[in-house]
């Protein structure tokens, strides 16, 4: 095990691994907002920058000059506290500043929190350089996932790095299932020392009914044995907003599939590729999952049975739907300010996904690490397990 | 306390029970849908009837005629499985059949399940009218609903009727708060005997911290504090979707509520009132609930709590908005075919409501009962109470 | 011919008439408005009468009070100059007035207007009651086409009038041609004493090319060739907006259409009916018309061509769509304050159409007569002819 | 005047003027589409180049072989004749094909037409380069009018050009009316040797009264007055869907105007200026200029009228609404296949524009040039003159 870099040193890398990860791409291709939810990859590049200038340096650097003043206006995300944003769907008409603009104002902010670290050995800053670090990792694995809707939704369907494999290894495809005793068990995040979200903390007992669940994820062929027998024209499997969200967007299959002369085919971010049968079935909503484990006569687990089951499961390459709701903890209490909007906010129609997948960067994730999305949404890894 | 009626009388009393709902209405005011969540009165008089046709007499009458063909396509409501239904929006659109036909329709099907149960005590039909009974309850109170929503967004603001009180009395405005220890406490319904809808079966375990519950529901008074300190302009006390809720629709006050020069109104079944200061504060939504709570610096209940202090509360005139989303407890098994519709496939974005209201029937409430609405509806008569 | 009745005359016939109309209609009829542009029967009843008491009793009645202050809000249309409205869409909301308080409202009306008759010979009084009639004949005309559309979108089809036939007569269905001579002809209306409207005043000479128009209106059976041709199916014989519209809208065979075990039926106000051959082509969009026209390698006429041959055509039936877009005369004036809301505000992104057809009432119509509707529109009585 | 360059010289300097038109930009701005009816420049730049291949490569280069198989598909605009298209609302998404890319598909179209010229006289060629030629003008004004809405919609308000000017020359501000006669005159282009496209084909005679038409374009000055007077306000100066525009839309003042302490500043192609009072009014719709003509108790020509007075007019920097709907003249006829989409099959639902505009390229302009917009739309250099 590689020993965890100071905060410097992981901030240094951090910074530098997303700047990378947009290498591959062309100056087209940070532009665009296909949908609401994806952003545009150049706003990744500012949006990440300007948590560390809002937060930190226009705080603690004495008569701080902003880079721009409007980049405030522009690189603001969900905060409503800051007065005016540019609100989502309005992030893809934006042509300025442009990609070069925007590597230099991280150059800026790079270099100017390098600097306030050297100077600067307060631990209430490092905890908030480490959150800013912890912010812009989750924004490297939504780049990802934004570049690879935006490329696997033009008719080119280009390839993106063709080195980035999507899937780890192969699942052994047997149904596998660890049994879990009934009692008290303890939940949620123990160790105030090590990084980790206000969401996870507040370590707290929760009592589990007995339960069986699998070593595996449910993979491609399992997944595909549910199309043929009608999975997705059977409403009785499936919740009533999930057969909206299915009739509505005539879904039939999971995203970036395509059935290409009778051959399934999936869009990765190596381009088209065959389906792999022993992969995990990914790109799939909350609907999805939830009707497939009906139609198999189980049920998805909550995210309390994953995270007690968690050190005995073959997880890490997609995240896992729950049948949980994203709630608070126990005990929770939002932080004061603006910083209080990061989570608390959200706990209201989105499921709880744990597990982590192939897009997550290193150091970010924990057994008790809660991830949050709403039940349509696909263009994650996301993927599924089952409890009998 | 009254003697609990036989199957029969329930029957009886519940079928006249709607209709007398229905007197002081003009034909006029069973047809429209003001909006897609509210259905017309006659549909709500159809669609009782239609479940009994439907599940009951089509399945346990020998020959049964339907009354009218078209009625299952026109009645039906959510039953995906069966076929092509009238979709909801288009329920307002419908003129025919007319009230009259839908009364006789009424009244043959009230005829049909009578002689039914004179001929047949097999304990199965008993269980399905029983069902039947309770779903038509569950219309009641959805049809006042649905009246007040009707006649209150009427510029006439017309009474419905003048005896009907939305206050059974006044609230004594002390915070008086109950204290649960810790511990392992069981939830959901217990006695098989009992009429009890799925979705509360499968009584389990679970595990509390200890808490403090206020006996009383929080009341105008201090709603309109919540107001005018600018309860509705503070985005940090708001969850996201429910800014985004209040924005869009211009949220500042309650459903309901008016002001005209410069003092309180609100529109009841009575016709407009002046704002009753010691009463609970109503026709609120989840995100107005949670918003008045976090400005509080306080909470809204678990539903598991909830149900652990039940006992102790004075409840039962509004349905309280809990922290908990609808999900299925332990063990949770659909049942099968199209009544395996009923409670399952809603659960998911929803939020679990407690306590009954005014307008619940009589018979028709259990401590265990789990209402659920999505968070951001408000015609019901909802209301809440706080956890310190 | 019969004697034009007398102003007074006239007037009580026109109240009577609409209130004729009505009786076949249940009282839930009277309420829905299952899209936009239709409009419930009961508004058509109370907008008619607001027009008399707003335009003339308000003006010429000292110490006239309003029936009911309200009604002013719930029964105005489009007079944007007159406060706050109630939106087309929402008209179908209201169960309230009911109808028989718009019954009683129109009495109160009727008698008020004919008591002011008697007393008062001022002319501008008679132009304006003369003006009232003409508005509710509009409306009659509507109000049958509204009613058609509410009957004939309820699964159930009811019959409205077992006598009220749709087709005056069957057509010869020859392409009898009438050729009209280049020139300069005069258009619009010539004589100031008869009553017209201001959008057909203003007679003027235009020049026409030398054209050859059909006699006959274009048939059920001439417009099945277009269709088993392919004619919904060419993307170039449509107009742009056309195309999308019948895309978006899946519109692939005239409105109230039906086609069961192969065989087409059409929906009138006496039922379902088979399709007859030789009866013109009704409740086609102006969209459908001229792709038909250009299928065919001819066109429409304009409104010019067609009011120049009118005498000579057989017509009277259906509205004819022409290729005029509705525009104003030479020298046309919007009459001041909001009596100028009643045509000028229209006269864009519409098309004429000419004719009349047998909802029209008797007295209504002239051959400088321009009705107008937009080119997507179909529920009213419309067909159209061709020109070589 | 210079003379008429060969059709070799037109084509070569009008490929090489869109890229000289482009060179201002960024890559970034080369792929949004803030709004559906704006094209991100680099389709503009793809769309050109397929219309050569498509309608003369295509068919008249032997063992022609397409670029690349897939630009038919993305850069194909409204001709549904050709297969699935891009929609308009998806042009803005598509990173790929690159800006590059486009710029070797160009120089390869270029090549290739200019190698068939050198080879092949035969005059259909000619004509078919020559309306190509045409279309890629139009296009180069659309070009510099969605530069424009992208960088003016853009909260940093770039500047494109430093040396673009919008205002050719100051107005003379003085109300100077010419009169023509009453009569027939001749309208529509006469010249069968010149270019012209087909919707002004079809000379023939139309019936004119006498008219006083402006000498000069409406200025900001006499706008502003129309502001101040609350012209935005009156229901009863604007069309029934004017007002609804406007209000649905919040507008208040011309497209590009803001106000800022006070003072009115314009964005134009050389970036945030004060308003010029002497300037023509520009960037309205058709709705503002008609309801301004309303307020003056005037009104806008028609275009015959425009037509028969251009000769005398002061106009070229601003296209200038007039009354007239875009309809066929007298025995207009599409061209046969997918051309004849060109121009017929949007001869509905909008108005035609007379005169040009200072974005319209040299040689691309007649007196008889028939332009075409929407009645709301504003994006263009529209512009307005007012009849007596």
């Amino acid at each position: 095990m590689k020993p965890t870099p100071s905060i410097r040193e992981l901030f240094e890398q951090t910074r530098s691994r997303t700047e990378v990860l947009c290498q591959p791409l062309e100056k087209e291709d940070f532009v665009v907002q296909p949908v609401e939810y994806v952003s545009p990859p150049k706003w990744h590049l500012g949006h990440t920058s300007w948590f560390f200038e809002e937060f930190i340096l226009k705080k603690r650097v004495a008569n701080y000059r902003e880079f721009d003043r409007q980049y405030g206006y522009v690189f603001n995300s969900y905060y409503e506290s800051f007065g005016k944003r540019v609100v989502r769907t309005d992030r893809g008409n934006l042509s300025r500043p442009t990609v070069d603009q925007i590597m230099d104002y991280r150059a800026h902010i790079t270099h100017a929190i390098l600097n306030l670290l050297a100077s600067d050995d307060d631990p209430e800053l490092r905890e908030l350089v480490e959150l800013g670090i912890h912010h812009e990792m989750q924004h490297q694995e939504l780049l990802i996932t934004d570049v690879k809707f935006i490329l696997g939704h033009n008719p080119l369907l280009p390839v993106y790095n063709p080195d980035y494999k999507e899937d780890a290894d192969q699942l052994s495809q047997k149904d596998d299932y660890i049994t879990i005793e009934e009692g008290i068990y303890e939940i949620g995040h123990a160790n105030p020392q090590e990084f980790h979200y206000d969401n996870e903390r507040g370590r707290h007992k929760v009592y589990l009914n007995a339960f069986s669940i699998c070593r595996e994820l449910v993979t491609n062929t399992q997944y595909l044995d549910f199309i043929s027998d009608g999975g997705y024209r059977d409403p009785l499997i499936w919740h009533s907003e999930g057969w909206e969200w299915k009739s509505n967007n005539k879904i039939a299959f999971p995203l970036y599939w395509h059935q290409i002369d009778g051959t399934w085919y999936r869009y990765t971010l190596q381009g088209l590729l065959p389906l792999e049968p022993a992969a995990p079935v990914t790109h799939i909503s909350y609907y999805e999952a939830a009707a497939y484990a009906q139609w198999r006569g189980m049920r998805l687990p909550t995210e309390f049975e994953w995270e007690v089951a968690a050190s005995r499961l073959h997880c890490g390459s997609r995240w896992e739907w729950t049948e949980s709701a994203y709630l608070p903890y126990p005990g929770y209490q939002k932080a004061p300010g603006a910083l209080g909007e990061y989570n608390g906010k959200f706990m209201v129609n989105q499921k709880v996904l744990r597990g982590g997948s192939i897009a997550t960067p290193d150091h970010h994730l924990r057994p008790t690490y809660r991830n949050f999305f709403h039940p349509h949404l696909r263009w994650q890894f996301t993927g599924f397990r089952l409890i009998q």
